[in-house]
């Protein structure tokens, strides 16, 4: 049986190419993408959604089932859905995908919710499901609340997000997606439910170069035009945030490669938490609570290591295949 | 050629334990303990010399000489050493060996300074020598500047202090050691020199109860008494001040134990550096400047696994073991 993928993305620029690398891996005979929920970060839930089935549509997979997730912390004050502030509009353009201008999809997204089918799609494929949230943690958190066994279940929960050996983005110890919602991200790392986290401490070794992309451009299609424009914007934004970094770093992707091929990362069990208090909140941290840190017993495989140089040339290679045909 | 050993000590009652896991360690035959250099934290450097020369002539090893080391943070507006503030006592007691009274040594430290010993022993001794610090990393720090090819010419630097997957203990950030004195700590992990980090992380998890020591206290020797009154204040302390640990952590012996047999440590290994500003001030993390988190070389083997067992019961014998001769 092919192994089944759902994304639960923040759609976003590294999460378009998140889809990108998905859909490659598809052709490539990897994996099946069943499904894309949509949470909130980069973008609000609703434009996130927009973006998902607007870039499987250029992609040709109008196929792809995209389902709305929960659009807001479940503590939050604010009665209204999340929607990004300029920090997040800088990064990934006010329509979250770089401000390119793609067709919206002639689809409408499900109108089942998010956390019902990521569960009856639990029950369905068992081990075979493999689940890659990559953005705020609220709904894969609430399918934690609603069904405590998942990850005995499914095949695994590898989500993108937080930073262990690394200082985090969005403060000296938060990275943006558990920064989003650090009561969700802490309940699911303190849940039992087993993990694996992709952090800053690897995506922040896997640089895309400018130079990398020319063959998307090359492609001369639509969607290596679009791809190719996206990345541009995303490396430019990097070059006045974070020029330490020379590139852009491939956040999403790389959740989606290591969870198709744990082979290409190296990992450390940890039991963690969040933090949810002052100048801390929203740092993954070790937990030293209820004798957790002495368990052998471990549920967050937390990457520290990335083959690098393997996990880029086949992200290359998959969305370059992907930009040529459309 | 037997090793040889020099701890660098803020003494302290886990600084006396690490003397005695030393000197229990030379009578197995595994190492020679060469001179001790004291630094400050748990107490001053006065205190700590005089704790250091007090215990050593306790145990009945007059001829281990001790020597001062730098006093103060070079970078202490204060123009005056280092005094151990009202934690510290309440940890480690008013005279840092939790308040027991044992008798002056018959001899007084060496003239030559900390770092001199240090330099000196390096190039006599070269890859048998360790070098163990477990205080403010001032005078270590000073070596290496003085010396930046030290842990080339020397088999290890082995220091106990900071915490990268767990908290601190003295903020959540910053490990007490560290936070003594963070730029020399900084100026240790990111000057080049090669070294192994026995922090929080693993110390938290070698925990000694109260039981455990009963057989040095039905030795009936003075060393057996002194042992076990000044861990019974130490376990004592971490009651009031970390009761969740049920007992007291071993930090310093556990970086003789790992110097000694580093097959008793699992390590992950990163390039580091230390947190100077706001709230974070003294946290050891991964350092990204400079392409250091892409750099397949790291400097600092941080251990991450400790065999909790087999290191207790290592410790336990021979400290049992010296505790029954004098």
């Amino acid at each position: 049986m092919t192994r089944k993928l759902i994304l639960d993305l923040d759609t976003g620029i590294d999460d378009a190419l998140a889809i990108a690398y998905a859909i490659g891996s598809e052709q490539a005979g990897d994996v099946e993408l069943i499904g894309i929920t949509g949470t909130y970060g980069n973008v609000s839930v609703a434009t996130g959604v927009r973006n998902a089935l607007a870039v499987t549509a250029l992609f040709g997979r109008d196929d792809i089932p995209v389902y709305p997730g929960i659009d807001r912390p479940r503590t939050a004050a604010e009665p209204l859905p999340y929607e990004p502030g300029p920090g997040a509009r800088r990064i990934h353009g006010d329509n979250g995908i770089g401000d390119m201008a793609i067709p919206d999809s002639p689809r409408a997204a499900e109108t089942t919710p998010a956390v019902d089918f990521i569960i009856d799609a639990a029950e369905t494929y068992g081990r075979d499901l493999l689940i890659v949230p990559t953005g705020a943690m609220t709904t894969i958190a609430e399918v934690c609340r609603r069904e405590p066994g998942i990850s005995r279940l499914v095949g695994s929960i590898t989500f993108m997000g937080g930073a262990l050996t690394v200082p985090g983005n969005v403060t000296p110890g938060a990275e943006a997606n558990i920064a989003q919602d650090p009561e969700a991200a802490d309940y699911l790392v303190r849940s039992g439910v087993e993990t694996t986290m992709i952090g800053l401490d690897v995506t922040h070794q896997a640089v895309l170069r400018r130079d990398e992309i020319l063959p998307w451009r090359q492609a001369g299609t639509a969607a290596g035009d679009f791809l190719a424009g996206m990345t541009d914007f995303y490396i430019d934004s990097y070059a006045h945030t974070q020029p330490e970094h020379a590139g852009c770093c491939l956040h999403d992707p790389l959740a989606v490669a290591a969870v198709l091929d744990p082979t290409l990362i190296g990992t450390l069990g940890v039991n963690l938490r969040v933090d949810l208090d002052g100048p801390w909140r929203g740092r993954t941290i070790g937990d030293r609570a209820g004798g957790r840190l002495v368990d052998p017993h471990k549920t967050t495989q937390v990457a520290v290591r990335v083959d690098v140089l393997r996990f880029k040339q086949r992200f290359l290679d998959r969305v370059t295949a992907l930009a040529a045909v459309r």
